[in-house]
């Protein structure tokens, strides 16, 4: 399910889109707190460091990645929609506070939807222009997403109920 | 009355306070229905000729302001925060549907308090550096946002009610 308000154009932006056998509470659980977020949300040997989050629109979700070798990578962003188990938008472009951030990258969008065998899964990265996009392809979109997805899944799986 | 997540900060932020004699209803109203907007939103003898908006957060708040010579300016934006009489936030930062925008130059903040008077009105630029916010400053930031308050206030007490 993708908001009206979220029309992925090919040209522009980049998509994964899964079926996974876990329920939507609990992709939306992993995805909103700041502990489980460590556990999954860069791909392996990186990690989080620090994640803070502050959910509602213009709420802070900055995390700090860890390479191997040690160095750190912040990343600042603002949400700019929390609907509980169906839809978190989220962008770089902005800070926490909607103030104007001076590296805008991309927003964004996870699509929650309950389906037969646990959740359909839509992560979309919504780009400026093509060469963004590309960009963010080259960095590795396809596999890095679809890698940090797994670990979701075995994050949740692993996780007491 | 400002979110506690708009913070204005004096090194990068502009504002523009002030009480007025309408009621916050009608500011509201003036501020959210694109024929009002043509009758005030620009300082004359500028014009906006189109107006759309989409009052919702990612919707678009779309104007084109024409000069006296008939050179014609648009500006496209997206709403970010929505609550109806009381705080509207937009930003050109994004695109409608929360695309990257090309030319990023602010976000904007207007907060409305019922008061004694009327409406305790304030409007606020929110910049991302000291320069941005410069730059607003000398293209009459000041001067341009008192006189198209002066220029709503009119526009409210002409309305038939």
């Amino acid at each position: 399910m993708t908001s009206p308000l979220v029309k992925p154009d090919p040209k522009l932006d980049l998509v994964l889109e899964r079926e996974i056998d876990v329920p939507v509470e609990l992709v939306w659980k992993a995805w909103t707190t700041p502990e489980s977020i460590k556990q999954w949300f860069c791909p392996k040997p990186w990690i989080v460091t620090s994640c803070e989050i502050d959910l509602r629109p213009g709420g802070a979700f900055n995390t700090v990645m860890q390479s191997p070798e040690g160095q750190q990578f912040p990343n600042v962003g603002c949400y700019l929609d929390v609907v509980p188990n169906r839809r978190l938008i989220w962008t770089d472009t902005l800070l926490p506070g909607f103030r104007p951030a001076p590296k805008p990258f991309f927003t964004g969008a996870l699509c929650l939807e309950p389906s037969v065998s646990g959740t359909r899964y839509t992560a979309i990265a919504i780009h400026g222009d093509e060469a963004t996009r590309k960009s963010h392809e080259e960095m590795g979109f396809h596999h890095g997403w679809a890698t940090v997805l797994d670990q979701l899944v075995a994050h949740i799986k692993a996780s007491p109920r």
